[in-house]
């Protein structure tokens, strides 16, 4: 059922730290931070979780490579003149699985809150992380945003 | 007032990874895997601070052994015919105090959250797991789940 | 861009136990060991994240000294006389960085619930803890609370 073995230190470490560069970048508006984050031919990906149980291959939204990912923040900031509104992530719960030769996957779960600017507080968006990481660069090769809501708008606004 | 001996690495990460897994289960609606997160005879209370504070011997749910976590569960899935909400798990701040050969003692906070089919997301429960965990299962003995609130209805739908 | 090299597991884990313990002994209303979490001179500081943005020297609150501490909280507790509501501090994303002789530097993203006697719960606080932490002593020379929101209400009741 679950796998008892207990990864090592260093390993679950290193893609927690990940993990919190990759909040820690978004939380402070750092868009163009984000392609860094991926492996060169990386992918990314949104879906929601009835899509996701459901084996729907639609997603949400879907970036690979670097090149896209760039694509993508430079029409954020052209979308967004005046983005009042901040972001927080809180990520926890994370579970690391070496699955192949210097490959780990890691699944977490997050919760995002978005603050707008009168100080009203919701939950943006939540789910589980689903990634590939590189080990060699401490990258993602794949990272899979499984979203708990299936509502579209609030999955489309920023990388999550 | 507080121990600053810091608890070895391999040890709090194991600690860490069972609240994980257990968490992961819970929220990809697993249920029938929850038992399996307790030694045979283990013990799974949910009370409120309230009570807590009060040294109240009143628990809002109780189970002790699988067996009656499972026949818990049974009924859970017979009453709920149609469940469409899902739930997810935050959990954070792990102190973790070995007390005994082989007996760990873990707290930690706790957020719930419940996302209902059309998206809207709420704060179920929070509060603090205060755990007794067996290291030679990695399993927990006792499970007290002290919740913020002390609105019963919400602490009786699922496993917390 | 951001240091690849991941801190020492002890190091990084001491970090966290060390934000744990400050979560769980405000979470428990025991105000009173506030100051003992810092240094003899240790400061403490709430700003917002507009204010830290725009370089503004501002605070919403100040605090230098465990004796100013304990002025702050023996001032709470006057002034609340009857407090029933209870907080739950969410931690994730610690981020550590050795920067000097003894000294750590930790990023870490925090929401803090507020939950009303009657169970309603909203978010109270939410942003980043900035801290410089002695290892000597494993207590924070500086933290520095930067609030995603600029309502000032809600960062003066308690210590975050």
């Amino acid at each position: 059922m679950r796998a008892r073995s207990v990864p090592d230190p260093a390993l679950q470490l290193a893609i927690e730290r990940l993990h919190a560069q990759y909040a820690h970048a978004l939380d402070a508006d750092k868009l163009e931070e984000w392609p860094e984050f991926f492996t060169e031919n990386g992918r990314y990906r949104v879906t929601t979780a009835e899509n996701e149980e459901r084996a729907l291959p639609l997603s949400v939204l879907y970036a690979e490579g670097r090149a896209m990912m760039r694509d993508r923040i430079q029409s954020l900031r052209h979308a967004n003149i005046y983005e009042p509104q901040r972001y927080r992530h809180m990520i926890s719960s994370v579970l690391v699985e070496p699955i192949d030769a210097g490959i780990v996957q890691s699944t977490a779960n997050f919760v995002v809150l978005r603050i707008m600017q009168d100080g009203d507080t919701a939950t943006f968006a939540s789910g589980r992380y689903v990634d590939r990481v590189s080990m060699r660069e401490l990258q993602y090769v794949e990272r899979v945003v499984i979203c708990d809501s299936r509502r579209f708008d609030t999955l489309l606004a920023i990388p999550l």
